[in-house]
């Protein structure tokens, strides 16, 4: 096969990027137009680089309609890390996280979330192989909750949400890894959304997380500087 | 300045990369060779980019003399989130770990790990505005410490460890993300060494960590999945 061939992917990983994107992508990376350097060699703290970060968040709140009053970060790690990562900033002592279990991927954001503090599945389906969601009526909620985790799409089951579970008022957490701009979505109704980019968003390597500025105030200043919140968005 | 001009870049942050770097990066942006997609849209569990990886790490090895019995792993998150990586990994409970400060980049990675655990600063030359290295009798270690934690050189103070501070049997983790492959070193008198590739290894992204295998049985099975060593080495 030539070099340049390119061939469709429709695998459940890492999803096929437009030719355009690649094109200009590929012409960049030697120097990028006025800069004569690569981005893999300019600073993330020059004008250059800030510039770019800035135009990707300002497309991603074009695009999703994200309020002002949240906050757009582009991290690294993987929405995997964000299991931990969600759980070390938002869950405070003696408080409790529920998170309703529909399928491998809400079960492994669980299980990280256990090494971090105290975890209610409020809801399962596991014993029928995740072959459905849970029935609102199934789903017991926890009275002041830190959060509701969910998986607004588990790509092995298909367990996908069509409408948003109930919470009152609290904070709904979701990892939208893989069906992210898929669809509209109602940031809204969301306190943080997480996705590792390279479903449906852009190259691997990039984690979006949409975060509403007063959860902010809950990354103590005891966690690593590197998986606090609050320091991401500053 | 059209597009593909190119300067030469001489500051502190990311290093210049070699133009056939570039120019083969540049081609197989859009198609790897055989393949047919970009390296950003294929899964990090195909035998295509565990191959790749695999390349990158034998080549790391055999330039650097790694000896067999250290795993070498790339991760993300920088030589900063290191700075918690390592003191979540080897810091047990009730140990501590000596911390040579010889620089801002050293006072940063001491500054983390006390979120983690007892630090004990073994010698420091803050005092005089980090003009040199700590001398030798300067150094106070802590008998049986978890490790010895050096920058091999701060980039802001360029004090830069010519020879190693003799530690004993103590474990010796050295942030060489300044300097890593700016000449030989001597990877068997160290325990872990991290480096964030951007500076003298690679692209921006990146980070190398080089561990001896006997230290991946400190990482506890209650730490974050994507922060434990020894997952990561699995």
């Amino acid at each position: 096969m030539p070099t340049a061939t390119r061939v469709f992917n429709f695998s459940a990983g890492p999803a096929v990027l437009p030719l355009a994107v690649l094109e200009e992508a590929q012409r960049d990376l030697m120097a990028l137009p006025g800069v004569g350097m690569s981005v893999m060699e300019i600073s993330h703290r020059s004008k250059t680089f800030e510039d770019l970060m800035h135009k990707a968040q300002d497309d991603i709140r074009a695009l999703a309609a994200v309020p002002a009053n949240y906050k757009i970060l582009m991290l690294q790690g993987g929405a995997s890390l964000q299991f931990s990562m969600v759980p070390m900033n938002l869950l405070g002592a003696g408080q409790t996280a529920d998170y309703i279990d529909s399928g491998s991927w809400a079960d492994k954001a669980a299980k990280e979330a256990k090494k971090v503090g105290k975890v209610n599945i409020a809801a399962t389906t596991k014993g029928e192989n995740y072959s459905r969601l849970p029935e609102p009526a199934e789903i017991k909620l926890t009275a002041g909750a830190a959060y509701v985790h969910i998986t607004s799409n588990n790509t092995i089951e298909g367990t996908q949400w069509k409408s948003l579970p109930e919470v009152g008022d609290t904070p709904l957490v979701s990892d939208t890894s893989s069906d992210m701009f898929s669809g509209p979505i109602d940031v809204a109704r969301h306190a943080l959304i997480y996705a590792g980019a390279q479903k449906n968003l852009g190259p691997s390597g990039v984690t979006l997380v949409i975060i509403r500025e007063d959860l902010l105030q809950r990354s103590a200043d005891a966690l690593p500087m590197m998986l606090n919140y609050k320091v991401q968005a500053e």
